[in-house]
């Protein structure tokens, strides 16, 4: 039991109080929109130790980018076994949870936030971005992709933020068929691009033998038949 | 014939000329590398004369990215008749003139250029997404846009402008080649949003009718089957 006074804090426990704060903050309003003083608030702290802290709002808010880039990159670690329609799916699902729970945050971030200008910050949303290409690159068991499968893979992950910032703008779309749709996204583009080169459509024919037929790729196909005729 | 003394320019006049040689020097280094000094050479003016036209090398660079914009803006026109696939393919081969022309400072705006930051900047970016978009609704002849139509478009042209800065970074695929391929990505993110909605598969299908066999959108279906097959 507490004693009811209050204990201190580390330094360390500190900053990471004021980030989970600034974050859980973020979560539901624009960080534009989001002072120093609710934030010492909702710490219950003072405005002065908030300062002592983070000398200022923008390093406040690069530490708490950082804690959620971190977070992001690694939802889209997954585990290398089973087909790989199925475990995008999974990395999707992931994905839609994160934008979920911080859309104000995510959206201004991406739209150009408080902190647009540090180059900082644009290296810790360039992070997140390679990690996910790594990611990709590595379920596929490619080292050394050619130049279109990096253009596809890069392009995707693009039309990935670009989608999960339309959906936050209103969510008129049930994001479920959004997860399943960028996977579709994902197998139409590498498809366009196998139609243009021999060595990508070598790779899509390897990666889609092993798919089952009740996997995200297989209903591609089946819905495009469907559309088709 | 010129007299040897050098005719004195008129405020705008000078303004033009330095926007000019600004996106000149941007062309073929990043904005960040182009001193004052450099643009005031080029202009053959004194560098505290380039400050008189322009307060700092924000404010010249924010109307070198103004009039580049609308440079860009206007390549989306195109006139309203002919197969909609023959129109996107020369929309698309107008604005990789634009990006190859303008490689240095297109890489160093969309990645995060010396005036990121400057929400003037941001809104001219958006400013040319939006004409892309309004021009590709007037060219489907459509007004009230359905969110999933909304979707594909918006998030085809963050597609395109990926696609764009990946070439870019070493122009390692044909650029012909990804004319044709972005107008077929479009065809087939549309497609699989067909495939997932009503109205979007009976939009599809207004579309598609009138296409001709000889078209971009005719050319996905034949690659598509042979690659099926």
């Amino acid at each position: 039991m507490t004693t009811g006074v209050r204990r201190r804090m580390g330094v360390e426990e500190r900053r990471r109080q004021l980030i989970g704060v600034a974050l859980e903050l973020f979560s539901r309003r624009s960080p534009d929109e989001v002072s120093i003083d609710e934030i010492a608030s909702a710490a219950g702290i003072s405005r002065p130790l908030v300062y002592h802290y983070f000398p200022g709002k923008l390093s406040l808010y690069e530490a708490a980018l950082k804690r959620a880039s971190e977070d992001l990159a690694a939802r889209f670690v997954e585990p290398r076994t089973g087909p790989l329609g199925a475990r995008l799916l999974r990395a999707m699902g992931r994905f839609f949870d994160f934008v979920d729970d911080h859309g104000p945050g995510f959206s201004a971030l991406m739209r150009g936030g408080p902190a647009v200008g540090s180059s900082r910050t644009n290296a810790l949303v360039d992070s997140v971005r390679q990690a996910a290409y790594v990611q990709i690159l590595a379920h596929l068991e490619i080292e050394d992709p050619p130049a279109r499968l990096e253009l596809v893979i890069r392009s995707w992950i693009s039309l990935v933020e670009s989608t999960a910032l339309i959906w936050l703008d209103g969510r008129r779309i049930p994001r479920r068929e959004l997860e399943v749709q960028l996977v579709h996204d994902f197998a139409a583009l590498a498809a366009v691009s196998a139609t243009h080169d021999d060595e990508m459509r070598a790779l899509l024919h390897r990666v889609l033998k092993d798919e089952p037929g009740d996997g995200p790729f297989s209903d591609l196909v089946a819905r495009l038949i469907a559309l088709a005729s």
